[in-house]
């Protein structure tokens, strides 16, 4: 009994070390998930929470393989590949022609109703669509919305998101590199343009069997091919603004009805340019301020 | 002294207490900043290590204002735009044409020796330029490499790393969806192709005055960017195929003395097809695959 009473305050003392070592590491576990998950989110406000959210396949995942599609394809056959072959003063007279109808292209954010015929739009996105990806997984949906009333409910998510974005989120670097671009959270233009284009990245591809497929580099994918798509739209005389909607993907995609692998990468209101549309007076780099020969 | 005998095991608890309390933050500490740092890089083992690290402009940096460009640019001037507009027939026959020359574009590994007017290069680096980017920050810097020894070195430096890459870190999924498209860690066109262009993205700008500037949106930018030169070098008969090699960046930067904002995003090797080039036998997804019309 004497040694019971003596032994007391050793029985506490580990008691009490267990209670507050559960305790811990429970609540530490917390606050590590959810520092996790934000952890992006604080350092660059820019970058979209959805774009952010790691709903992309990981290495985890990959090892299930029950889930994960075993592609099983065989090697493809290889064919011979002869494009047009242009002589050195053609090709010089080409990629000046090429540059000089590039460099008229601007952002534009006055966009005339006028109606623009769909057959084009047709022919831009499938310009888009040849554009590499990784493992040739074309990881890209062009969502081209016409409907007045749609075009409409675009505007006021975005408008929504955008004010809180200018007014809290962006903080006053952000406002300020935009302003001298006359840039705000009003979108008229989301109203009026014909067309309305929004690029999607799918994170993962699904295949018919329900099976999923990993998308190798699908955000630097689409951009690219997005690129191709502003080269097709300015080859025909349309006008856009490249914009990327922050934190209004979740709200989109349920509008759109587009499935959870897809994330809003870009939005691109096109049409003709209004009969008084005005732009920046922006310069553009000198080539030997991009390019380094060696 | 019996009240303070009776006190003792409370004492002790007490005591306990405070030094597991103080024993688990600190070590709870240590594994989460070691969590949040390797956290991405083992999710996405194809994203490149130099690309995930974390010196693009952060908000804490941001504060520093000291640090940090305060533009002070005035609104900039708006002028009128007014770029050429064609007829219906012609837009539309101009994007057949467009899509016509884009969807003969292929990646392709088999490139030939032939010397390539360094002109077009220039005119297709340009035109590459003229790619939108967040808030016109321009954050691109296109290297283009022609000296053989560089081309060299810089092989070396690829396939050493690659081979890794096959071998231990992108696992037997990315291995098996890329050996139909008949890819390996040995890029003989690192040596042969006339022209290695190597695209950085300058995840933030520095002024002359040595302050420096965010880059929103640097990584889209720069391949919309890119999007805008394969097209410049599909029309003019060049090809190349779209190489993000993994992590190589720090290595290649070196060699190229490239600044530390700068990480690299691709390496396209360009020039003539080789006469005796072959491509795997694909096919793109049709148009309602990719497009979708509300």
């Amino acid at each position: 009994m004497a040694l019971f009473s003596s032994l007391t305050p050793v029985f506490v003392a580990i008691l009490c070390v267990i209670i507050v070592f559960l305790f811990r590491s429970s609540s530490s576990r917390k606050i590590r998930s959810k520092e996790k998950s934000s952890a992006v989110g604080k350092v660059r406000p820019w970058v979209d929470e959805d774009l952010q959210d790691d709903t992309e396949i990981n290495s985890k995942d990959n090892e299930d393989e029950d889930d994960w599609l075993d592609t099983g394809e065989e090697e493809l056959h290889h064919v011979p590949y002869s494009p047009p072959r242009y002589s050195a003063a053609e090709m010089l007279k080409r990629s000046e022609k090429f540059y000089s109808l590039m460099n008229l292209r601007r952002s534009v954010r006055f966009i005339s109703p006028e109606p623009v015929p769909k057959e084009v739009i047709d022919n831009v996105i499938r310009t888009a669509g040849t554009a590499p990806s990784g493992a040739h997984t074309e990881p890209w949906t062009f969502v081209v919305v016409s409907d007045v009333d749609l075009k409409h409910k675009i505007r006021e998510i975005v408008e929504e998101e955008e004010e809180i974005n200018y007014k809290q989120r962006m903080g006053d670097k952000w406002v300020h590199d935009l302003k001298r671009l006359r840039t705000n959270w009003v979108k008229e233009y989301l109203d009026i343009a014909p067309y309305l284009i929004l690029i999607f990245k799918q994170t993962y591809g699904v295949l018919p069997n329900g099976k999923k497929k990993t998308h190798y580099y699908n955000e630097i994918s689409v951009s690219i091919s997005c690129g191709i798509l502003l080269a097709a739209l300015q080859n025909v005389g349309l006008v856009t603004v490249t914009t990327t909607p922050l934190n209004c993907g979740p709200q989109l995609r349920s509008l759109l009805q587009r499935p959870a692998n897809e994330k809003l990468l870009m939005l691109l209101p096109v049409g003709y340019p209004a009969s008084d549309a005005k732009v920046p007076d922006l310069e553009r780099k000198d080539l030997n301020d991009i390019m380094v020969s060696v």
